[in-house]
């Protein structure tokens, strides 16, 4: 979280995400600390199925305290200003298109614990009919597969994502092991470990080529935890990008490192979707 | 191919696509048919990769005539009418935006010999970088699956289009039998024609969840000829849809049959995107 003045960052706070009152509180601190009445305007990206329109989080798996609440109500009531609720993913997206490459057609994917997207065409936020577009962590690629944290089967993240990965890897070995770790012993070449990532990126590949053949965008643009060991995963990821798409796009990280989510919730109000 | 006013098709014609002279000759009859001096503007839909920005056509596997042609310069030469080029299924999405069903946020795809899709995001067309856009015959579904005729592995296209249907069916029985007669023989009950159709309708259902999840469009709009036995083949396609999908749009046939191409086409120069 954090106050952004023409995008910069002039104070920032990252803390767990708990409930409304916990909340509101850290944005008082965050207004105190930059020295502002009140915020122009508050941008939020939730990493939940949410109505966009009314403002409302749906049902959030993991953030059990925001179940049902109309995050853009409550904050305009305790703040007075006009409040603006999107997907997290999206809004890196549009953190992406506005502050970082600024490419007019592209997909952002952070690649951490879960998997989330978004997707800019012809220069707008591609948001979908209720703001929940852009879910390729949830795209079926392996109808045969494992089974996904959301319920569905053969999802990318189960695949991929960091607690899938790690969910692999207790089914093969028995034992609960981080995907850091996982990702750092296939790098020194651990047989069961190097399998598990080479398929990981393989599948991300394929879920690369089909949102390329989908959408031909210029670039597809890399934040998230993963990207750390992009120097191992990358060249694996590309490959099976390359062979699998006839569009070929650029791979990019983000221009904008952790800030990108935060940034992209700040461009938000100026950048709302009429739904 | 028709003469278009105000959405109403004033003259049409049907003829097997050759090269420039046919097509420039096609259109002069159309004209004289209906009395025009020149149009006001041509649009043309083309079922093949280009460059849309130089309105190029770049190769064309099914239309070796067309290989590297400027269709936007020679058209315009010829009638003295500004001239649009798009891919045939991104103008077919067009039309119904325009003239069919007119939802803001759907995918449309056109099942047929070849498997063809069209983009709708936020009221917009999204053509991709330079056109190639909503390939959704060419999304990698199955990497370990048959080749395809575009020489990747495991397309749509390869599994569920007429044409691979029918090459499943060789490969299966040593005999050519076209995509419709497949249909006809699965819908009567016999095996091995039943397993293909019913393979080819998951691998749709798989596709279009893909499609649901990456960009949350209100409805999916289906045309082409496998339309023709959608009492048989929709209720598979979409419980394979509802069953890989946490979005789940309504699944309905293009409101324009097979004018669907030729309307949308013809709003082209209205709706032409800056690229």
């Amino acid at each position: 979280m954090g106050a952004v003045l023409a995008g910069k960052i002039l104070a920032r706070r990252i803390f767990p995400t708990r409930g409304l009152p916990e909340l509101r509180a850290a944005i008082g601190q965050i207004l105190q600390e930059v020295g502002w009445e009140r915020p122009e305007a508050i941008g939020v990206g939730a990493p939940a199925p949410m109505d966009m329109r009314r403002g409302l989080i749906l049902h959030a798996p993991n953030l059990p305290h925001w179940n049902g609440v109309n995050v853009v109500e409550e904050l305009r009531a305790a703040f007075g200003c006009p409040v603006f609720l999107g997907n997290d993913a999206n809004c890196a997206a549009l953190g992406e298109l506005v502050f970082g490459w600024k490419a007019q057609n592209f997909l952002y994917v952070t690649w951490s614990t879960g998997i989330g997207g978004g997707i800019v065409a012809g220069g707008e936020v591609v948001w979908g009919a209720t703001g929940q577009a852009g879910e390729i962590g949830h795209i079926p690629i392996r109808p045969d597969g494992p089974r996904c944290r959301c319920g569905k089967i053969g999802c990318l993240e189960a695949l991929a994502g960091g607690a899938g990965l790690s969910d692999r890897a207790f089914e093969l070995l028995g034992e609960r092991i981080p995907a850091e770790e996982i990702i750092e012993r296939a790098q020194k070449g651990e047989a069961p470990f190097l399998n598990l990532v080479e398929e990981a990126c393989k599948a991300m590949g394929q879920a690369l080529a089909i949102a390329a053949e989908l959408l031909e965008p210029e670039m597809i643009i890399l934040g998230g935890g993963f990207t750390a060991s992009w120097g191992f995963l990358g060249p694996k990821v590309v490959a099976a990008l390359n062979s699998l798409s006839r569009v070929q796009p650029k791979v990019e990280l983000t221009k904008l490192g952790d800030d990108v989510g935060l940034l992209g919730a700040a461009a938000l109000p100026l950048h709302f979707p009429r739904l």
